[in-house]
Formats: C-alpha cells, structure tokens, sequence
C-alpha cells in the first residue's frame, strides 16, 4: 500500500482515502462518492481495528462482509482496498500511542475508555501507509472526526480530513453497521434518536437557545420510547466538545442511546449563518 | 520547511534530518557529516523543545547559541535550518501527544518524568513537516534513540533512524550541550562517567558477564568522586532497556551522574560478533 501510495504521489495524483471497518453502507458510499470527485486516485481501507474497543465490547461480532464490501468498493471506482491482519498493524512489541489529551475524555470518550486513543492510533498509521491529500470521515462521528482533526493540526500531518455528511434512512435512522444489531422492534425505535434530534431542531427554529431546554425536550422525546435507554444528550462546543449553556455558536447536540444491547449515536449541527435563522443539519 | 522538503522529494533528493536543541558541539557536527555522506540534501532543526523539560529542570537556562550553531552547520554544509518558535510547535489549544510506552517510563524515564512523552512528540512533528529519508541521532541517548525507532516502526513512519557513535573529549567525557554548565573542578570530575564504563568494558573483557559484578564495578568508581552523585547505574537490554541479570545479548551499561546540579548521560554498548570476543563501545 506503502509502495503503491509513493508511486501515485510521484506521478502527481491526488490521493484521496476513505478508512473503514468493512460493513459498508451507503454512508460509507458517500464518502467514496465525494473523494472520486476530489481526487485522482481513491484508496479504501478495511480494518476492524482492535485498539478501538474496549474490553467488554463488539468487537467479535462486529459484522464482517469482506466479499460484499469489496465488491462495492470496486463498483464504487476504488483503485485500491488496504486490507491489513491485526498482527501487521501492532506486531508484537507494539506499543507507540497517539492521544488527543481534553477532548477524548468526554462523551464517547468517557462512555468508551480508550476508544480515542484507539482511534487516532489507528488512523495516523493508515494515514503513514496511504499518505492521502484527503481522508474521508462521516459526521455520524463527530466527535472521532474533531480529534482526529485536532490531532493532524498538532502533529503536522500532511493530510486534510474532509467531514462529510450523515446518510440517513428513509425513516430518519442515521445508517451505521451497528444497525445491523437490531432485531425488528429496536429497528422500528430505533428512529426515536432522529426524532429527538429533529425536536431540538425545529426548538432552536422556534429561536430556543438554552441549552438545558433543548436537550429537556430531547430527553422527553427519547425517554417516551420504551426500548431506548440514554447514555447521553447532550448539546456542546463543536470545537471543545465541552458542554455549552446556551447555543450561541457552532455545537453539536449529540445522542448516544441503548437500543437493547445495541448502542447507536447520532447529531445534529447547529450554527448561524450570515443571517438571524440558524443552521441545522441533521 | 515542508514547502521545501516536499519540493526536493519531488526532485528525487535522498533526505537527511539532523535534529537538535542547538548548544552544538562536535557530536552534533558527526551528525552533519555522516548525513551528508549518506544523502543528498541535509536539513538541521534548531529547537529547544520546552515539552521533555520538566517543570523544575533547565529549560531557561538550556545553553542558546543560535548565530554560532547556523555559522557552523552552513559550514559543515547544511542546507536549510528550521528554527520555529514554541508558539508555532504548540499553538494554543496543543492537545495530542505521542507516548512510547513501557520504555519511557524506565531510567531517564523515571528519573525525567513525562521526558520521553515530549521527545516522541516533537521528533513526530519533525519528522513529519521536514519529511527526510533518514534522521540522524546520537548514541549518547541510547534509550532515546531506542524509543524513536519503536516508534518510527510502531506508527508506519516514512523515516529511517541513523544512530551514531558518541564523540568524546579527549578525556573521555561524551560531549554535551550540558557540559557548559559545569564548574572547572566538576569538569575534571566528569571523567569519571567515562571511567566508569571504561572499567565495565575492561571487566567484561576479562570475562565478567554477572551484571551486578559490572554494575558495582561502576558504582565504586563512580563512589570515589566526591563530586558526583549517582541517579542510576545499570545493564540493560538494547531493546527493552530493561535490567538483565547477564550480558549474553546486546546490551547498555547505562549511567546518569549529577556533577553539582548537572546532570550528565553516558553509555556503553556491548555486543557479542561471530567470535568469542565481545564488542564493547564507548
């Protein structure tokens, strides 16, 4: 991959990588749609990647579809798919971690201990092998495509993150692999983080700004779902991540939610434009 | 920096980098030239990175000496030097550092907490905005050296580490930047760090493989100085630098001695060739 990336960076081209964990969706897609667009060569990589799940979490049965995904990603225009084993991305003796200090302690930092410093390790080495102009991150994760923002800004990298939008369901579901969890009632209520979201949407249309107000009136709508069970909802600084009292400038209000076992997160951007409405996009 | 480093990789160059704090003596200059031999443009970094101090060590009064260092590394044939500020290193809101972990927790690891933290930090974001084919280091700071390149292996970086002989003064003493804080009566004292190895290279030609025979063979040399004052004297394994119990694989007799406030590092390397004579180097 190391090889084929030189290669492409000495003919000129412009290397565009999308990273995931395989079970492709149409957010997944997405990403590889716009990076046809931007770049000259589109590289993918599949790697469920240890580092990033704790102990007691998904990552056995995390789905795996390698067929399926390669086939798409092939139909998608990929030019190359970097598949690594676990054992050649932390050999034995590995043991070199990148931390994004501040903000991978709060959210899902705090719900998932470590899971940061998983993920940024992970994505500075792609990043090292695939040397990409541009790597591509859904803002399903937020929160992950901020710090690992943060941490190119800190460390120099020679990679810009493009943040694309979230793909979403006909019903509003935003997509994710860990959908695929959900047995056929989770699935129905499952949409309670959209329609939360979509509450503190048309609140800050009414011109609510507090805070506490708009995450009460997500809070009212996910707790009326009886198969939901809120890790949290928040609304906060879309730089920091810390919490804000009032909407006043770009922030997130952010979801994470227990459908039985299944975990799922999901946001909403809020920010104001040049003029008096704000902007929110779900 | 980058600018220029990205053009002369385009160009084919074979890129060397010479890292330093500045304070520049004859080790650093081996550096220079051994750079020069093996590549075809070679950069410097003057940066006194305030990160691998400790809040209570010598970071105001690290000795700075910016007109001669450049006069002497345009001498010895240097290309462009990069000398930023700690403000553009560390913008404000600075957050993601690179750890190395088991082996920096470990001798000047203890002794300097958070030091290694600080190094693998700067020499990532060195590495990454001068992008060179190969960086050059000394083997004074041999467990330095050694945590660089795990982390150069662990983190798939593009850069190969080049560790060179300690260049000594006449009488032994490994140069230093920190040589200069020394008073005349500690500076003849000094030797002793030498002397030291040199007695443990001297055993271990005479057969002595115990490292605890080795180690207290150090430890009363150095004891008989009134004016130093040991923090640890030890054999270690090349790889880990944990302690062995015998030398039968490449190992460090590793030193660090207060002369007054001074701290002073030195080192021995002892390996084993084809024969049955070991390699020992001071």
């Amino acid at each position: 991959m190391k090889e084929h990336a030189r290669q492409a960076r000495a003919e000129g081209r412009i290397l565009g990588l999308v990273p995931t964990m395989g079970a492709l969706h149409e957010g997944h897609l997405s990403l590889v749609q716009r990076a046809k667009r931007e770049c000259s060569a589109v590289f993918a990589s599949i790697f469920v990647n240890p580092k990033q799940f704790g102990p007691t979490e998904d990552l056995a049965k995390y789905p795996r579809s390698f067929e399926a995904d390669t086939s798409k990603l092939a139909a998608a225009g990929v030019e190359a798919v970097f598949v690594p084993e676990p054992g050649e991305m932390y050999p034995a003796g590995f043991s070199t971690y990148v931390n994004v200090e501040g903000p991978s302690d709060r959210l899902e930092g705090r719900s998932r201990p470590g899971h940061f410093r998983g993920v940024t390790t992970v994505v500075l080495k792609l990043l090292q092998i695939a040397q990409p102009h541009f790597a591509y991150f859904g803002r399903k994760d937020a929160q992950q495509a901020r710090i690992i923002q943060q941490m190119v800004r800190d460390l120099n990298l020679d990679s810009e993150i493009v943040v694309s939008p979230i793909v979403r369901e006909s019903d509003g579901l935003a997509m994710s692999s860990r959908n695929a969890y959900l047995s056929p009632d989770e699935r129905k209520a499952a949409t309670v983080l959209y329609q939360a979201l979509d509450t503190a949407r048309r609140e800050l249309h009414r011109g609510v700004r507090d805070a506490l107000e708009l995450q009460s009136a997500m809070r009212r709508v996910l707790e009326a779902e009886r198969l939901a069970s809120v890790d949290y909802a928040e609304i906060v600084d879309a730089e920091t991540f810390e919490p804000v009292l009032r909407v006043s400038r770009a922030s997130y209000a952010v979801l994470a939610v227990f459908l039985g076992t299944t975990r799922l997160i999901d946001n909403l951007y809020m920010d104001f434009g040049e003029g008096e409405a704000p902007l929110a996009q779900l």
